[in-house]
């Protein structure tokens, strides 16, 4: 089975596909998506979601796994993200597949235990659960990862 | 210059097509449409999209007007209808639309002036400026209506 991790955002969208065979995950694909902040913001939602119908019909998910959205300081920002989660959850449906919304606090949980779960940590335990071969430079490819991985966890 | 009013909802979803020649509006296309809500989000979020794209496929808008999200109480709701938002727009950009966004005081002002603007005051305005030849039941149709004529009136 596949599964699509996506840490959703207009600014940096975090996506993941992990296979799982016989219990065990690999990590297939990853990478942080950006869009440059001069779009404008349809243009940026419409590149977030033209790079991800790419990376389906690639990498032919089973399942998406989406790092759910919730209520930051800035209203607009988390307006502007439950728009990409919109995105994110058309796309799934049109292309059949099932998709499972995580909160931050689930994953940090899934993924790290009941410790500390610093940021440090979540990483940490990231490598020791799957061969990640790329050096990794922005957390959203790691947030995606980690949401795939907690759905393969908790999805059995 | 045909504009295609949104009313985003994932429960009902306003939609109107106004034709614009010489400077007069005429009411193209009307519809309220509505999902089941034992359906599950992304499923209602798939058929709201789904409609709109057989919308724009019959009508072939130029442009889109969309009465933005607002924070209301309910936070659940708005980040759902910001969702709606997000497909929208979404949609409009693939089909190369131009999208538009207005505030419902932005509405209110351009339908029924600086009177005191009751409900009741916009649909009899809205009667007034556009020939609506069949019965209206639920607002989110108005809504769409007034959205598109609000471009109308604005973008010269």
């Amino acid at each position: 089975m596949r599964i699509l991790g996506v840490d959703p955002g207009y600014d940096r969208l975090g996506i993941a596909v992990i296979e799982k065979s016989n219990g065990k995950e690999e990590l297939v694909y990853s990478e942080c998506f950006e869009t440059d902040s001069g779009l404008p913001f349809s243009e940026r939602l419409s590149l977030v979601g033209t790079t991800l119908e790419r990376i389906v019909a690639k990498h032919s998910p089973h399942h998406v796994a989406l790092e759910s959205v919730y209520f930051n300081t800035n209203k607009k920002t988390a307006m502007d993200v439950a728009a990409v989660r919109g995105v994110v959850l058309y796309i799934g449906e049109r292309r059949k597949l099932e998709v499972f919304e995580y909160t931050p606090p689930q994953i940090k949980l899934a993924v790290a235990g009941a410790g500390r779960g610093s940021k440090e940590d979540v990483i940490s335990m990231l490598h020791h659960l799957v061969d990640i071969k790329k050096e990794i430079l922005l957390d959203d490819e790691y947030d995606a990862i980690a949401v795939a991985l907690t759905h393969s966890a908790i999805h059995r």
